[in-house]
């Protein structure tokens, strides 16, 4: 059955602004914009405070009621008709990478709040709040557990279990966290988590799957499951000129094999499985010396959390076959399951791209986001929009205007249905 | 044909201490000794000339010339009856590695200086003088290019090249040729380079056939070419979760397909082809972010030239085909085509061992040495004596007693012989 979408929804679509929502997203990436075009705004930095200032500025001006929780995550809410009402949230996160873009987490915040001023022009009225949220520290960028505001908000990490984290510049969690909430005494203070009706959150696809494909919408259908390892091979050092192959105990070839059979068990003729191996560690890193000792690290993903496991069961018996004469060592790094999206959430994104006439794609997320956490709390999904090239975390990352607008309208229309639910 | 070892010869060498050599052996490596039994004693240094002036005194309480040449080669000559005859010359080098061990260099010297003893416990006169021979920087420890002085002894360098290469320490080549030098004003000066009648290099064999064998001795037939280059592929970053397989510039497994093609390409059932991937690096070298540069580094060596260069001829259709949607980039770093000994010098070191009743392996070396260089000048060969588990370059390295004094009566015999023709 095809979710309905409602008429109200979709005139509040058309009431997005391409060039509103664009200006905003030019005026926020000037904060801690770089030269060649990128932008560094670390969690919790001036930066970040200034962004925040001037997102408080916008919603205050358009008499939304914006409000602050503990983790410093920024509400910003739209009322509903009944006060009382489990709200719908839409947003993402402001903190990017130190070399980052202008739309990876921009892009969600201002989407959500692109949408809030739609509904406005439209003039309608929605039964439950719709709130916007800004999440503090997704990328962990500058402190490296990233999600910090979601994972907080979902209940699913205590706060205090951040405080005495450590900066790349060295200043401690708490400590930075403080000097952001003081920095706007006034708000008001949501609570640490609360329940919520639904989660949508508008993103950049980070892949190079919708502009290949020519559409301009993903329904995201889940966040994929990683399982990160290092793999380490033990031999020994031996001259390079003297010593035969014979005898060798060659930690670069062990690790070569090693690689040629996880190659094989990671294929995937439907291009589903991400398999990458990013970090080689090589000792003594000498050309006329045999290496004694390599490490690398293996990031595998899948949507499917039997094939993940199923894949990584055989990891094992590949590499202890592979290491030949060498010894070896296999460390889990990062072991995440899946996040499955709530169908009929996917289902009413997908209804609401297919109502305002626009073509979208099911995908799984191959990147993590605040959605991943927040779905621990309430019904998440997400919306992603095509990025040039699939480029991310780069000066270079750019999202049409057009799409973005787009982007926004689904959200628009995805929200006022679910907020009169 | 045989070669004939002469009965004086077998004399000189029965005359060979076991125990006279060995205690030079461990006398010397306390000098620049280190707490973990290796040797640190790098050329030129305060060790090296403690070590020169140790030698120093030893010859010169034996009656022994000593004399030294422009670049601080150390001579010590037994003389002739033909006083103007061109000298047979044994020898091999003093500096060690920054960690290596008792053997590498330091046996060549004092099992020369130990047949020089012998021929005199022997009470034999020879034709020509017989010199020992400490060559200045072999190992290029402290200053990188190795065998500074057989190359200009040879001819095949001029010193003035190497007189502003600037040491580990900071410290100008030139300034420590002179330092060391001035600590032995008094000795007198031999020419850069002269003519010599054959020279011998006695060494551990610094890898394992030998004592995978059970023999004591190798005639060294060459010193095997050496190619080292190194191979870059360019890729694109992309994140490790998002990005299709399809689509990826990943220079990791472009490096991957490479290596085994290389890997086909080098397979020698005979175990002579020596092929060592030693040295990786990757960029950003990150768990997960695709690899968008790689290089890799090849130690490919092999006693015939013409082999060498067939091999060499595929390398860059095999990099070209692995590449894939990567560029890359092929940069030869060091080419050296083989040395081969002459083939009557190898057969008298093997009828010397075989008239001494030792076993005789033919190996080619597959370690540089200043052998390498004096076979510019003069006919050169060398011999191996076996070192434990092939290891050298390292504070374990070791060899057995009986093994050095096998080598230095074999060596003895030879030198005998040749300073008669």
């Amino acid at each position: 059955m095809k979710s309905e979408v409602s008429k109200i929804a979709c005139d509040a679509a058309a009431n997005v602004s391409q060039d509103r929502l664009w200006q905003c997203l030019m005026d926020l990436a000037a904060v801690g914009g770089l030269p060649d075009g990128g932008v560094c705004r670390h969690a919790l930095s001036p930066e970040d405070i200034e962004a925040r200032a001037m997102l408080i500025g916008w919603a205050e001006s358009r008499g939304y009621e914006v409000s602050v929780d503990e983790a410093a995550n920024l509400w910003v809410r739209r009322r509903g008709t009944h006060r009382d009402a489990e709200p719908v949230i839409a947003g993402s996160h402001m903190d990017s990478q130190p070399a980052g873009g202008k739309f990876d987490g921009a892009y969600g915040v201002l989407a959500a709040f692109e949408a809030l001023q739609a509904m406005d022009a439209a003039g309608i009225e929605t039964r439950r709040p719709v709130d916007m949220v800004a999440w503090t520290n997704e990328e962990g960028g500058r402190f490296d557990r990233g999600c910090t505001g979601s994972s907080v908000w979902s209940g699913d990490m205590p706060l205090e279990d951040y405080l005495n984290d450590v900066g790349v510049d060295g200043v401690r969690f708490g400590d930075a966290l403080r000097a952001t909430l003081e920095a706007t005494p006034d708000l008001p203070r949501r609570p640490r988590s609360f329940a919520a009706h639904a989660y949508v959150e508008p993103h950049i696809e980070q892949g190079p799957v919708l502009e290949a494909n020519g559409v301009p919408i993903a329904a995201v259908t889940s966040i994929q499951g990683v399982r990160w390892m290092n793999i380490e091979f033990f031999g020994a050092a031996g001259h390079a000129g003297t010593t035969p192959h014979a005898v060798r105990r060659d930690a670069f070839q062990a690790a070569h094999r090693a690689v040629a059979s996880l190659n094989s068990l990671m294929d995937d003729p439907n291009d589903v499985i991400r398999f990458t191996v990013g970090r080689i560690v090589v000792e003594p890193n000498s050309p006329n010396t045999i290496p004694e000792r390599v490490l690398f690290s293996i990031d595998f993903r899948h949507p499917d959390k039997a094939l993940l496991n199923e894949k990584c069961r055989v990891i094992q018996a590949s590499v202890a076959e592979a290491a030949g004469p060498c010894s070896f060592n296999i460390t889990p790094t990062t072991h995440m399951d899946p996040t499955l999206f709530p169908q009929d959430l996917v289902d009413r994104i997908e209804a609401s791209a297919a109502a305002l006439g626009h073509g979208c794609l099911r995908l799984a997320s191959g990147a993590f986001h605040d959605a991943l956490y927040a779905a621990k709390n309430c019904p998440s999904a997400m919306i992603f929009i095509p990025c040039r090239g699939g480029l991310s975390h780069h000066p270079d990352e750019w999202a049409e205007p057009a799409h973005c607008a787009i982007g926004a309208a689904v959200l628009t229309a995805t929200l006022v249905d679910l907020a009169n639910d």
